[in-house]
């Protein structure tokens, strides 16, 4: 794929001088990134619901919901808890089950604050749930995880999900008032088959939904998630919600999708060229401390440098990134020279750093933290 | 290898109650492996400088310090900093070059502080540090690195490392010390082969050593580096000091070494079955933003759960980690379960996490954080 990939423009100027490895989000590329979204959203009549694992930053929250987002998807209570402090939101969905007595706990006091929807997908879950809002004196809003080929969470679409939802609607307390999936198995197709992979999931979900309605569950949201994804399950008919994430930063794997180039990756890794053991290798100071050990599956290596699309980031190790060069004159890679880095899952790589450094026409303009990382409970 | 190893024994009593997933150290094994290494070093005469960015915890530096170690190791400035504030330590190696500006003067400035050594393994970065000491009136002690198979950083070990080492020793203000390798190579061999690879790589430093001598550089430091090889390498004449990480906690790459098996792996993520949506599957909530992405050579899926050594952590997104089952009844993975992993690398796992659940006796009994975490710079 690489032949067909643009080599891509650097947004920082040469002279900002810059301590590395660093995050350097452009301010422009994030603001049309997120303006496109929901416009999108907008022209096929579905709520935009964006899940925050790949930000992780309250100011880019307010920017979504500013732009027209009803609302925020979370992994964990941890990001929900900064979310809900420091970003003002007050409406956010726990696209994950809840589990175990601290956290049953931490939810009732988030429901103190902002209003709460859950996922669920096994009657234990649900029936924990159900015991603690009902001795609260609550009522809690659940999704209905539903499997449409990922294989991950989730009782798998149609008739089972169909028994475990009716299941749930009988207990106290709880109301089933969405069902969810998150088509990623679509988004890891090859880029012929995700179309059909993600209309046939959107599809799937939608019949769950008719299925629950009919057994008198009245469900009136249903969400569909994954920025690869987004192009298709959104414009089903039924489908009311989308929960992508990748989309306000893009990365190295939504080249294979067709959609956009480096240009439209507003994040990278600013690394600098700390040695030049041999004339075809340089040796780059962002390794998997700095772009994580996700693979890609629309470029070799570790991350795509800028500029240099034959460049290979063939192997990483924690502080070390070891670039194969594709001629011994590659220009750029002298000791100190500095490049720029499409990581190639942009979500843990934000999980890695404290710091967005936001640039504005190739100055540094300010620096936001990164107040949601690390929040794995 | 699944057969050959133990299955192992939790280090958190059942009853005691925990919001997963969160990484918990047992102070004992971590007692255990501090003392047993430092008493290898002690066995075979070197100097034992633990590089510190398996734990980047000022509290378990302090108790390595206390065991014997010299000094300590770090990769980067940050990493550093931290250790002189918060562990007290006098002498730092930072194993990794010195490039750019705003990292010469924060060398600078912990000059002032503690003792520092820096390796340098291009004439561009030693040049700009010796103007820089220059400038600041200073002498900087620093180690060549050099290249004995792992083909990462430095100059190859012979003429090549000894012309680097000749024109650097002409610069004013600095001064080469020591040497140093590491021979990562050859822990990532077949088992077989790490013992004849790690020992080459030491013979060819120590050669390198006496190269350097024999042409004036007063080389008095040998290092060498890394867990796996720490058998063989630091038991060679002429070698003057180790540098091993990972052996305070141990992880499931280790396992291939056969010289230890789970029950010498202090530092486990604790996680909860959260989802069983089918007989032969249980979702944990430990995914790749617990767990890390980095693979296993010594156990197939993302980390070894404890009890369990036929049970596989197939594939883990960022909060889930899949898990096939042997059998449908495979006891322990009910919804709200709690299971023990062992990281495939620790290293990587321990710069996720904010704090270390300290265990002794089954019973959580400290939080320690960690303070070097994310210290990319």
């Amino acid at each position: 794929m690489t032949a067909t990939i643009a080599a891509g423009h650097t947004i920082l100027d040469p002279g900002q001088v810059l301590d590395t490895p660093v995050m350097v989000v452009d301010e422009g590329i994030l603001h049309q990134n997120i303006a496109e979204m929901q416009g999108f959203a907008n022209s096929v009549g579905v709520n935009l619901r964006p899940h925050i694992k790949t930000h992780k930053s309250p100011q880019i929250a307010r920017l979504q919901l500013q732009a027209g987002a009803v609302g925020i998807t979370c992994a964990k209570l941890g990001e929900a808890e900064v979310m809900a402090r420091e970003a003002g939101v007050q409406d956010i969905l726990i696209a994950y089950p809840i589990v175990g007595q601290p956290k049953i706990e931490r939810l009732l006091s988030l429901m103190d604050q902002v209003h709460m929807t859950v996922a669920v997908d096994t009657l234990d879950a649900a029936t924990a749930l159900s015991n603690a809002v009902v001795r609260a004196g609550r009522t809690l809003d659940l999704y209905l995880e539903v499997n449409t080929g990922q294989d991950r969470a989730g009782q798998r679409a149609g008739e089972e999900a169909l028994a475990l939802g009716k299941a749930i609607a009988a207990l106290p307390g709880v109301r089933i008032v969405g069902v969810m999936t998150h088509e990623g198995h679509a988004g890891a197709s090859e880029p012929d088959l995700i179309a059909d992979k993600a209309k046939a999931a959107g599809l799937a979900l939608v019949e769950t939904a008719d299925l629950l309605r009919r057994a008198g569950v009245p469900v009136t949201t249903v969400s569909v998630g994954s920025t690869p994804s987004s192009p298709f399950t959104p414009t089903i008919p039924g489908v009311t919600e989308m929960r992508p994430g990748t989309y306000v930063f893009n990365d190295n794997t939504g080249f294979r999708h067709g959609r956009m180039g480096p240009d439209r990756c507003a994040a990278r890794i600013a690394a600098t060229v700390v040695s030049r053991p041999s004339p075809d290798r340089a040796i780059i100071d962002a390794g998997s401390k700095a772009l994580a050990m996700d693979p890609s599956p629309s470029h070799p290596g570790h991350g795509f440098i800028i500029g240099h699309p034959d460049a290979t980031i063939a192997r990483i190790s924690e502080e070390h990134g070891v670039v194969l060069l594709p001629t011994e004159d590659e220009p750029g890679f002298s000791v100190g020279d500095r490049v720029e880095v499409i990581p190639n899952h942009i979500c843990p790589t934000i999980n890695l750093t404290d710091e967005l450094f936001i640039v504005r026409d190739g100055k540094v303009i300010d620096r936001w933290p990164v107040s949601a990382r690390g929040k794995v409970r």
